[in-house]
């Protein structure tokens, strides 16, 4: 977005590949992830339907690599691109990273019907929040594909995944289940590093929007009302009052 | 009362009944939380005591029922008041949220009995502590409740339950307790996410009013001395200076 | 300190009596918490200083309490002043928590050596920082004074506690160690609460001090380089540029 | 840096003595803790090789201690040079966190090829992240080193120390794996006091980055576009827009 808008007004042949291949790729993006967790989580299935998935979720690589390709040889540069794309290359190479980006579509599809968009602090709190949900299933699904079938797992389940995931978000940590493979206890490191900081994100913005929320209140009680009035959109979806639940 | 004054002054059916409703609706959510806390801790009452615990609230729960219906008729909206008032839905499901909803109310309560308002920050310390609290109370009701019974369960008590309440908000999380149910880390999952908001608000306010308190310091040693008296009921109650205790 | 100067000039009889027993007090806090560790810590004693011990820790308290009395005394207020004395009154019942006190004894010993006055961020995490040692040190031996001897206790040594209460401050919990007396879990949970607090102002203003540094650091790139000069005391001590260790 | 630029024009000796020792002390830092963790982790080398380890960290901590003496004497001050100089001298005992400087160098470096900057948040992040790695790494070695031989260990391989180090970092701190020896313990406490302030300005950048960037797209649907161009340079390297991957 703020990368187009600053270049001069012809748009360029990579981001007309960009915006054309955005909603065909958050597919592959969500296909990719479908396929990843039937096959992990649905053991019981016919060796031809979890090939399928397999299958699926290459193809979804594949196009993935394709685009990156593309994009590389449409930006004229040569190992450059690497380091200026340097997340486009992580995400290439751990593609359960992929479907974070329909955050950015789930934006664009919204702009488009134009509806009223949300204010600044919810709408942080929203695209971070959402991003953790998707961060922790694709993480709850790859340490449980680690690690269910070690010796001495605590990791068992599915749930017991899940829980351990939301457990280490919130930097809790109880211990009661923890990887105990190398593959496992990377991608742990990996999901910890990228979920704090959204999470932080999240809770500092629910704190900056609570003292916002808390000043707009006082200046209800000075004669000059308007104030409220123009500030009247923050609130986030849903919430009626502050400290009400 | 934000979303009141920033409509037109004749007040609409429906923030009379919201106005007209808060007190009967605090008393019915302590009400609710009472009952269900008496029905759980109290296991050695006879059982005609324990059904009139259960008979109150389900009583109580009817009257949030009530109150939402009656708003969503009121509201000449149709499936759009779901979505506009998704955390009053939410406290509708799950009532054991519902008593955060005093915290709204005394603060009306104060206001009307002209007490002097606290400053900001102390205020959004206060509340946000107040929700804390709440919400922890009725987290370690519910865990225990789901927990106490569980065969491998390590929350035996309602004391362990409280303990590991604590340990979970301040995200130290020990894990010599920690709930083994399925429900059990569902409710706990769920304290995770709403207590960490609130308390990160908590501490992020104290932060900012110390940093206050000690930049005000700073103004008293320039000549400028004025700047002490206007700021000086910003201090939280019974603190009588920065890094007394 | 911002108290006194907000009144009018001449002095009241309160916060005369609040200057003059302002030094004796911060050494009664020092001896109250020297006898209680000696008492804790030093199980070996003869019977007769460990009677000492507690009759110089009684006297202190009993310091403590004189001056609540006399203060509330002079005040000329009747509940009300429990009420807005709070902190007050919870460290008279709390006497553990009372050194935290000198932290602000040593500013005023430090202004009156005239000594150059650390900059903003640099006090608070000096003025937190001490008061979490100081909290953190109490917390430490009066868990051990309640776990130490109990039947299923992991804290057995003061090492334990030690270790204990660095793990719990810093929100890490690894659970090797943790509390098991009802005792000891509620000094655990009020050390959380008031140690995440403080830990969080110091790091909170940690964080604001490197921006600060680096915000200055662009202006040096600039041609008008006058902006480091007038900055330039905005330092902690001993360190001598930002990433330097 | 700030330092220098605050004195007056000549050059001082202790100044230049700092600009040209820069380079080689930061080689230094990286043999020693190349050294350290060769003679640390290749338990199975030839003796010889490890004494040349050995040598060769001690003479790499000959230099920091030369390079010590001589800006005190350059500086001449009595005792107050290590008061003024507290994390000098706190790097000279702990030799283990003198890498974190190189952090400083890298910056030099990268100036003097007049690369672009980084923007303010950017920079924060890269640099007090890398920061945390080193800490991260000198941390997992030394606790390493002091762990693996203890009679009753949890901390085994150095695969356990690393992912000890990223729980405790992350304050997620499951216990599965803890120190149990006096001085691993106290290296465990240095760990958490760094790297949870780094890692707190690590986060707390990000989310001020990340509000940063809703701020800016906010400006992008007002007519006024120019304002994206202004602070387009504001982005990390690799990340194309703000909630894509």
């Amino acid at each position: 977005m703020t990368k187009d808008s600053a270049r001069p007004a012809p748009e360029g042949a990579e981001s007309r590949w960009e915006r054309r291949t955005e909603a065909p790729l958050a597919a592959a993006s969500l296909l990719f992830l479908a396929a990843y967790a039937v096959r992990v989580l649905a053991q019981g299935l016919p060796p031809a339907w979890r090939t399928a998935c397999l299958g699926l979720a290459l193809a979804a690589w594949a196009v993935f690599a394709v685009d990156y390709a593309v994009r590389w040889r449409l930006s004229g540069q040569r190992l450059g691109f690497v380091r200026n794309h340097l997340l486009d290359t992580v995400v290439l190479v751990l593609p359960l990273l992929r479907p974070l980006r329909i955050v950015r579509v789930y934006d664009a599809v919204r702009r488009r019907h134009a509806r009223p968009r949300l204010a600044l602090y919810a709408r942080v709190m929203f695209y971070a929040g959402l991003s953790v949900l998707l961060l922790g299933f694709a993480g709850a699904l790859a340490v449980y594909h680690q690690e269910h079938a070690a010796p001495d797992a605590t990791i068992r389940t599915f749930g017991d995944a899940v829980w351990w995931t939301c457990a280490t978000l919130a930097t809790v940590g109880y211990g009661d289940v923890a990887p105990v493979t190398p593959l496992g206890r990377l991608v742990a490191v990996g999901l910890m590093g990228c979920g704090l900081a959204l999470l932080g994100a999240v809770t500092g913005s629910f704190s900056s929007w609570l003292l916002q929320v808390f000043t707009r209140e006082d200046d209800v009680y000075t004669p000059d009302a308007r104030v409220v009035t123009r500030g009247d959109d923050e609130r986030p979806p849903g919430s009626s009052s502050p400290g009400a639940s």
